[in-house]
């Protein structure tokens, strides 16, 4: 089975590898977004869309089992967008997300947002040819989730504390959290925001726009 | 690969077909709780704990990537508990769960919750010998969960909606939600809970004390 998973990993990263050379090559600059089910995505995405105010050229690729709920929601707010639907299938690859691409129509000096099939588990093995992984955590999930889930928030680069709004309701530890996150990857960055009120989003734009500018050069 | 993925399903069926025949010998009622990570399933197993009052023998089987901090939060309720680290695995399956129930000392009649990795998507797929798959989502998720994630919806035979307590601080439709889970699982029973406030707690305890009576015969 080890040899197996091997060549399946070893496939990803040739298309992952491909895909990476590609956006390079158009100075695009690629985030995959990877989370739990339910912590909010495609709401921050909507938002994220909606204050970039058409300033950059703009693609999304949707990742779900099923629907293209999440592709629509996208295209609501004049975004191109291209749903994968990964039937049993519990994660992107590089291969679908390569073959997705090409029906996107993005010019250079885009920025080429991913969100994946929600789970914290499998996506993290798989690299999609990424600048980054984006590990979003919602505070109703609980400040434990990097300890239990150690793989996804060893290989993101920034971890997304969301839906920082309904704080005042929960037993949420921030700074236990954070501790846990930075344990498991001492490099991690961190950004607290909520899509519904507008905290933190600043940050988070700017963190999006510094990657579209290095992308360009 | 369709062929590696039905040897690994048939070679787990075989494992969960003696885990239900043992379970069955000894009367005993297992449970199989999934759910993303983060929907309150184990803040529920302490609580249900706690409601059960020791009214019938139980041990509890968790499921997690990494860290021992959910047996030890079942252990300190006095229950008995085995964790269950599956490394980089997704789901458990039926022949790691045998060897955990092997560690248990379970009396007749008693109940078997197994709370799963949390993960919207694997586990579906992996049969423990349980006696049902109790779904978990708790109403942060967002009520679109069942049709983009049916396999886990269709393979489970209740649903718990969990953490209802929080409903005034968020958009989440309750009746679209359940008409979600039923265009997926027609035949899918719901309960609406709050560990919390304590909310719905009696009609979970009565389904779980109804199976075990089902499970002494």
């Amino acid at each position: 089975m080890v040899q197996i998973e091997q060549d399946i990993l070893a496939k990803n990263n040739a298309y992952a590898d491909a895909n990476r050379k590609e956006w390079k090559a158009r100075g695009l600059f690629a985030a995959n977004l990877v989370s739990s089910p339910g912590s909010g995505k495609t709401t921050l995405l909507v938002e994220t869309i909606g204050r970039l105010a058409g300033r950059h050229p703009l693609a999304v690729i949707e990742g779900d089992q099923q629907t293209s709920n999440d592709a629509e929601r996208i295209r609501a707010t004049g975004a191109q967008a291209i749903q994968v639907n990964t039937g049993k299938g519990c994660h992107l690859d590089a291969h679908m997300v390569g073959h997705a691409f090409e029906r996107l129509d993005l010019a250079q000096g885009g920025l080429l947002l991913i969100e994946n099939v929600g789970n914290l588990v499998c996506p993290a093995e798989f690299d999609l040819g990424e600048a980054h992984k984006v590990v979003i955590l919602s505070v109703t999930e609980g400040e434990d989730k990097p300890l239990k889930y150690p793989n996804m928030f060893a290989a993101s680069d920034l971890m997304l504390l969301t839906k920082v709004d309904l704080l005042p309701h929960l037993d949420f530890d921030v700074a236990k959290c954070l501790d846990y996150a930075r344990r498991v990857n001492p490099k991690i960055e961190v950004l607290q925001v909520s899509a519904k009120s507008g905290e933190g989003m600043d940050g988070w734009l700017a963190w999006l726009e510094q990657g579209v500018a290095a992308a360009k050069h």
